[in-house]
């Protein structure tokens, strides 16, 4: 069953006019509910206030966001909650008025099951032949304009591969469709620069702290796809799984290697048995 | 008044879960309504089933937009049509089903009235900050992932610049925050490739038409800034506007020159007095 509020209402419609479905005019965080708890919650208020200055947007408080989310979760314990902030609503045309107030929209998802052996194995990705454009006003944001990642996760049906790894136009990886990529060589970890393109993901951030708590070196550069393949250790996370180990790139296997394993200790992402 | 229809019912809601809110998943196309007549109907027909075709996206049929664009019109003469075809509505993630059944939103709006100097005497143009990103998959579609035009639109607020010219990260002009833009050089018709980004708008189509019609060289291709700035005569162009001529870009001044009155004449786009 999926619930949902819109501007803290649960039976308020959206919007016919609203910015986010005309032009994508907005952003989201994807949150994971366990045990009752919205996990890494002032991570994602704190992005998604960033985001709200990078695009201009009335940023909703966090006061009210956190008691909506609180409302709609209501007694239920696991689960996902996406939460919409758009501009707010349009007249036609591109331009906005200075005292536009943006549209709350919050919708909780029953929990997702992914295959336990995701963590305790590692998964296999592909390489996306959709490309990510690059923009440098955009870049990290986690804004409504996903086409490129729609096409991406459309290239493959294949349930053996559990997400694609995304280029720039020059073919350095960027991020997987709905996840970061980190990679380990020589014992350092790396993870792709994302000033020009892609979505600077709230549990990649929680790895670059871990990583400095653990007191792994870590490298934030431009990663040509062939480096990434020729890696030690590779591995993607997001907010929703965590991470997961990589065990394969098309043909080129890896080993579940042991800074992939530290890190996963230390940020508690395998399921509990 | 602002009429709409939501899969052919004027009260239905639309879907919290719609993947165009989601994701910009979709497509849409505006027409200018002139006489009881939705003007270019059939092109932007054709456009919007070419777009469903590349994004994949299941394309309602053009009987069911032409009997609910008359039903949403009724007796209204003048105004703006807006047609949204979103993929339809999302489980979560990107990932989408194949037998996903699209989603059709169509929205009258009242006339644009714009002042008649901008037909007559032409218009300013100013060089948006906010550049393209490119995207060959993505690149001519109207599709909802607006974000970058948004952002160009709000660079400015003064009322006597028009429109906004916007560039690919090159620094090639590729089009304009709402229009397609037209220069010409020695008497040949030049518009930007946009076989990277932009999108090809129906009045850019009928303008290259009439240049063949009034045996107007015509060129497609790359064209950087400081050609565009050089040129004998700049007009851009869309749907609801027609044409304006451009007089001035950023300190550069134009002629209305014979070019562009030829073609503007031929395609009737002058306000009727």
């Amino acid at each position: 069953m999926i619930r949902q509020l819109i501007n803290g209402a649960s039976e308020a419609p959206l919007s016919i006019l609203d910015r986010g479905l005309h032009y994508g005019d907005g952003l989201f965080e994807t949150m994971l509910v366990a045990n009752s708890k919205i996990i890494h919650l002032v991570d994602h208020l704190y992005r998604l206030r960033d985001g709200c200055r990078r695009l201009n947007i009335s940023t909703p408080s966090s006061e009210t966001l956190v008691s909506e989310c609180a409302l709609l979760l209501g007694d239920v314990k696991e689960g996902v909650i996406k939460i919409i902030v758009t501009r707010g609503d349009a007249t036609r045309g591109y331009r906005y008025a200075d005292n536009q107030v943006a549209n709350r929209i919050l919708i909780l998802y029953p929990p997702v099951h992914y295959a336990e052996q995701n963590w305790r194995c590692g998964i296999t990705l592909r390489v996306c032949q959709t490309r990510l454009g690059s923009n440098r006003q955009l870049a990290g944001i986690k804004h409504l304009n996903r086409l490129e990642q729609v096409m991406a996760r459309a290239e493959w049906n294949d349930d053996d591969i559990a997400e694609g790894i995304m280029l720039d136009a020059a073919g350095n990886v960027i991020e997987a469709t709905m996840s970061n990529v980190f990679m380990v060589e020589n014992e350092q970890l790396m993870t792709p620069d994302l000033s020009e393109c892609g979505v600077a993901g709230i549990m990649r951030k929680n790895v670059i702290d871990s990583a400095q708590t653990l007191q792994i070196p870590l490298k934030i550069e431009n990663i040509p796809l062939q480096r990434l393949v020729c890696a030690d250790e590779v591995f993607i996370c997001n907010s929703i799984i965590g991470i997961w180990p990589v065990i394969a790139i098309a043909k080129q296997g890896f080993e579940l290697g042991p800074i992939t394993s530290k890190l996963m200790n230390l940020l508690k992402v395998l399921p509990s048995a």
